[in-house]
């Protein structure tokens, strides 16, 4: 009936999504040992800082000091988020992260001014530059992406019509550079989707692009990001970013929803609940939401945290 | 592709499920105030009480109270949870109340006994005084259910073979009392439900009995719900019970799980967005769960409530 995934893989953006937003300066030393514990859960990947100006998301200032500061474990590759030449540029001279070049393209202008105070006519130009930049160090360009894919608060309901142009862009783009693209991301940036909006937009892209490996990144600012996600794995979307606890946001979608990204731990019990594999440890997923929670100092949206899983429930029901 | 129902009808349980679980006292005119708010948001139904033991769930002592203060709002019906031939007789005796006849099965005997201090086979065989309890009344019998039908914390899952035994011993009795149940109700009391079981257990049953009107009654704590929701939707299931802001929860559960039943407001918002009519005014819905906020003296788990409509951000745009 559905062509659900059998295993799913989720990055986990915490400890950026999550502390880029928080307005209280938190102490490197926290952050750290945060990454430590999610590297310890199963994860991947973990997107662990941003290179962006530390005057406008001053939480990110101590980028360089939390990547030199993590304990890596073997198997899992450690990211950081890069909008421009210099944040790539700031990456690569960590080098512990992995930097994978990417064509992102953003389906709101009003929101790409606020964000990177560019139109979208001189974003895409921008691509050029940086495509040049990626490849002057050797970087491989095979993720694309389009950011506000669903809906912006300052333009509103974006059409599919708007997302398939764009990626058509990207296609050319990559043409034109000699790029073979792999990977696709649709980013709700601003939590437009529903579960049925998701269906359309991928089903559209799928039809187009059907050998493309499909990446969605939801928030969970009105309360669809689980239902959002679930209509994904319908589709057979495998990949999706989620912050454990449900941290995250936005610090430019011009809202104060306290809800942040999808939660890690909530989207791992579905997958498990359903016979996905995720590889992942639901219980020190669990542990590290709580650790999140102290480490913020406010409650934090994720459920299963404070809900439980039903795994632990039926090993102490088997005793 | 898919069944959505072009009407969804969502009854209103939020003072009950809402205030039977806090343990500070609310006043008897907070309830009344958020009920009579509640009455002006679009809603055609709305259970307002329980007329329980008040010894177990002090916050309904005042039941009684609270129907004679509110304003009935022409065309919407107020009920109050009953759970006993007493509990019959009291709403009755408030001569404000829809009084329906149902018959409601629960799927785990442990659950039962905790909640209601009875077997399984001891409640099948109460339903035959409460059957005859409504008909002495003149009650229409026309509802049925089955309670904890996904899951049990201290039973583990709930096979589907038991929710299709439990259903058929719901028709015997029907049968043998000459009754035509029409609206069946899945209650997943404890939130064992993920979207895809959802769909099993509702198309099993749909399969079986194709005729019925299905009620899924669904709980959010552990983020499923409104994913929940989202597969009721998708099997056509257009009758769902919710409460504002997400309030509630059942104090019987064993669990300290923050979150309640699936919330109002966010459920209205995604069939809103997909074209589901629900006539429900979300803006009031919003207000409403301000309020409920306001009442309970505690953050409540409502997304929509903190992020905002997308209606009115487009209306924005629009002027």
């Amino acid at each position: 009936m559905s062509d659900f995934p059998k295993r799913v893989e989720i990055k986990e953006e915490g400890p950026r999504e999550g502390f880029q937003i928080e307005k209280n300066p938190i102490p490197t030393a926290r952050k750290i040992e945060f990454i430590d514990a999610l590297s310890r859960t199963g994860l991947k990947t973990i997107q662990i800082v941003s290179f962006v100006n530390p005057k406008a998301v001053p939480n990110m200032a101590d980028a360089e000091e939390v990547v030199a500061g993590i304990t890596p474990v073997p198997g899992v590759t450690y990211t950081g988020l890069t909008l421009n030449d210099k944040g790539v540029e700031r990456a690569l001279a960590t080098r512990r992260l992995t930097v994978k070049g990417s064509i992102t393209l953003c389906a709101s202008e009003t929101f790409l001014k606020r964000n990177q105070n560019r139109t979208l006519a001189q974003h895409l130009a921008a691509q050029h530059d940086t495509i040049a930049l990626y490849k002057r160090h050797g970087l491989p360009i095979e993720g694309a992406g389009i950011s506000a894919a669903f809906g912006c608060n300052f333009e509103g309901d974006v059409p599919v019509s708007r997302v398939m142009a764009l990626a058509a862009d990207i296609f050319n783009l990559a043409a034109e550079h000699d790029l073979t693209i792999r990977r696709f991301a649709l980013m709700d940036t601003m939590a437009w989707a529903t579960p049925d909006r998701v269906k359309r937009v991928v089903g559209a892209l799928q039809d187009r692009y059907p050998d493309l490996e499909y990446v969605l990144h939801l928030h969970d600012t009105r309360g669809m990001g689980i239902a959002n996600a679930y209509a994904g794995l319908e589709m057979g979307v495998a990949h999706y970013d989620a912050c454990v606890a449900g941290l995250g946001g936005c610090p430019f979608a011009g809202h104060k929803g306290a809800a942040g990204n999808v939660c890690t731990e909530d989207l791992a019990f579905m997958c498990a609940e359903m016979g996905i594999e995720t590889g992942l440890d639901l219980e020190k997923l669990i542990a590290c939401a709580q650790l999140a929670q102290d480490i913020v100092g406010h409650p934090l949206p994720g459920s299963v945290m404070v809900g439980g899983s039903l795994a632990k429930l039926r090993k102490q029901m088997a005793a």
